[in-house]
């Protein structure tokens, strides 16, 4: 089993600031998290509002706490709102069903983590998260 | 009254496991309570994710602290969706409308606890944790 | 890195369990955590408390969450009472300073989870865990 | 106004890790909060504890959020331990009266924000907040 490392997370974070500055986006916040769904690195650019490090830690938080990836996770949701609605309470808000929140995985498919971003729309924002993973020499898992 | 034994609980986890892999369900989480909404016995797969330790409670939870199975809170919830909105509330979101949570008695009928299964779709985990208290000469029942 | 298999963990469970009784203990319950700090595997024997489980999980939560084993947690809360009060805060209650709470390692020594019980004494609680640990094959981490 | 920016609380984490691995600390989390309390950049190295990063991020909390330095508070804790014990309560355990959280100030001796370490003993994680801080062409505010 591999792990995240400091050096992978802080790279994600940096790389999916420059996608998103170079993409035009508004200013991100992205977290990176362990397979425990705890904080290696989050970054929050200039302008990006106080609520987004919760809202980015949230999304990668329900991805890898479920082992479900967001589309997964909103299909599940579409299908049984009540479903979401409990685990949502569950996780105290922890859980999103918008992309957003990626698997970080090594060359081989092994989960290692997972990453999220909040700040533009939500299929900009997991754009972001992808090449941020994919500049650190990971594999991003969407489910898109 | 009658007390479901950690024994009981351990063989129920054991036997909704052997029942999983055999069906070729996803890793599950099994939680075993008793009649004060208390663990027993709780086991995780390997491969399931972390937050499904707490669905699976919460699945046999709202079961036991409602006295309601999973059929009857689905129908109240869809009759009043505020009731279930604020019971999840209350109950910190350890209550579910989904199946997956069923109620374990003695051969007499009585109830000694309540099991819960997350990983796979609902009506799997229900499946698997039905087979587990079969399997330890318990009675399950569903409301199904 | 290796990682803390649920067959692991529930030998570690039930050989607590059998420490304990062959020891004349008080009805332990026992909690293994993986190193995210999640349950793998959770058992209460007949006549444990229904607070116990908490206790369980919450010591063997504290030793992973901090790396820091129950020794030198009870040396840093001697030495600073606040700092112990506000880590017991912050983690909801999830740190204890007594024994109980152990590093399971493998034998290269990498730290793959941590076990906690509670029932009986700590010192007891302590041996039983340790005991569990051992009959599965794996080093238990005190600092005693 | 000036404002703390995203580069400079990334330099201070980068630099307070730097100085950690340097003087031999044990491996340290680092969080910077802006003026409202709330994370502009966090890091954790690897093998800092999970907990850690809540640790790190109150030390910095209740600096920013009491608006007095860490030698302030524990003053107050030692004057009056109830206040201490109430405003932790009230903060969700996000006060701490060790050394840890620092100001951070422009050199006109603004306050734009605060920063926190945990991962070894408070001076040495204070050191290296201030190493950090001092790195980013920024001033520290002990109360030392």
């Amino acid at each position: 089993m591999s792990s995240l490392t400091y050096s992978q997370a802080s790279t994600i974070v940096a790389e999916a600031f420059r996608h998103g500055e170079s993409a035009g986006y508004k200013p991100l916040t992205v977290a990176v998290l362990d397979t425990g769904g705890h904080l290696v690195a989050l970054g929050r650019a200039d302008g990006s509002g106080f609520l987004r490090p919760d809202v980015a830690v949230a999304k990668a938080h329900g991805v890898i706490g479920l082992m479900m990836d967001s589309r997964a996770i909103a299909a599940r949701a579409a299908d049984s709102p009540e479903f979401f609605t409990s685990v949502a309470a569950l996780a105290g808000g922890k859980v999103f069903s918008v992309p957003g929140g990626v698997f970080v995985c090594t060359s081989d498919g092994e989960v290692i983590g997972a990453a999220g971003a909040s700040g533009d729309a939500s299929t900009a924002d997991e754009e972001a998260v992808v090449a941020g993973i994919e500049a650190a020499g990971l594999v991003a898992r969407t489910g898109a």
